[in-house]
């Protein structure tokens, strides 16, 4: 286990390339999901090592649901599966998403509240069915937002704190709708890797660029 | 003149690195401001000429403001000489930033409503004073989104359209709050040299790169 004199506090996750690996395995596109699984599980167990405090996973978006829907249902299934997953181990999940959509799984409705395995000390959050502007329209709703004056305070995902370091597999270098509020300070890093490819090395990287990063807040 | 079988509609330019130039060439930080102008002006004739629809250039933010009173200073002034250099060429300026706060510079005051130079043709954003909250929160203002339940249309930015390209100089790879909510897909190109040492051809990379990207929206 390395070690490093500055950790994230929050990273984020954008696990990106499962349909160009299944593909360039000869695979179906659909079949890329399952094999996300077991690097967001690695990369879990490495957080909580590292005593990482709050790690924000990009399950799926309401922009991906416009996909076939052999895929949907793959991408459904990886992420009912990840949640099994850490029932059994410690963490404070929160799944984030539109649930009044069909989209949205609903063995995963339990857990749209934060919820405790185990003993929990890591804030898992899981962007099921997320869309930035469903996030930021919510603080619109019944005019909640007009009375405090702050958006991000009635955003769905208010309880969801500020990003310190993003990390993309799969080459892109784009945000996609990741979390836009809680992105704007965030620390960007690049894995050209696909996701099914995690090695816990290319997660390595991104801590030690992170701690060459001068960190100002904008300032 | 190089040609591009695909240029981006909305390029956004994050100019950073010149306080860390002018400590570089032994100059004072503050120093370094002037030596961006040169810069923003090669770029803005250079999307003339390639027929660019849109441009949108962080001036300072609200977060800058918290630095020394000089450098403040030297950066209001590089943002207003800026705008007395376009007013004589083409194009159509928008300066959007908190105007009411005393660190917006009067002088660019008449530029907050779009204004036409010349034969105009390029939509200019110009970010003075810009704060990503400050953008945000201006939709709660009056409780005016609470009616049409669309945050983004109320927005202080809401005449900005949404960024096929961010370019930053300086070697940061992060938006430092630079517009949210119009990044959510921008394709996001990285140059290491500081903004002072701006060249043509760093920029042609950029659009080569950007060439090579999959513009999906997320989907």
């Amino acid at each position: 286990m390395k070690s490093f004199s500055r950790i994230p506090q929050h990273i984020g996750v954008i696990p990106d390339g499962n349909r160009r690996w299944a593909k360039h395995k000869g695979l179906r596109k659909q079949d890329g999901y399952e094999s996300g699984l077991r690097p967001g599980l690695e990369l879990y167990e490495m957080c909580l090592e590292l005593g990482i405090k709050e790690l924000t996973l990009y399950g799926f978006t309401v922009d991906n649901t416009k996909r076939p829907t052999v895929q949907i249902k793959a991408f459904q299934k990886a992420c009912v599966d990840a949640v099994e997953y850490l029932a059994n181990k410690d963490a404070d999940l929160l799944v984030i998403g539109n649930t009044e959509s069909k989209f949205f799984p609903k063995a995963l409705l339990p857990y749209t509240e934060r919820t405790r395995f185990g003993r929990g000390g890591i804030k898992v959050n899981f962007l099921v069915n997320y869309g930035w502007n469903w996030d930021l329209n919510y603080s619109a709703r019944d005019g909640a937002t007009a009375s405090s004056g702050n958006i991000v305070d009635g955003m769905a995902s208010a309880d969801i704190s500020r990003i310190d370091l993003i990390i993309r597999w799969g080459g892109g270098r784009r945000l996609s709708g990741f979390l836009p509020i809680q992105s704007v300070y965030a620390d960007f890093y690049v894995v050209d890797e696909m996701w099914p490819d995690y090695d816990s090395e290319q997660f390595y990287r991104a801590l030690e660029w992170y701690q060459r990063q001068d960190i100002t807040l904008g300032g």
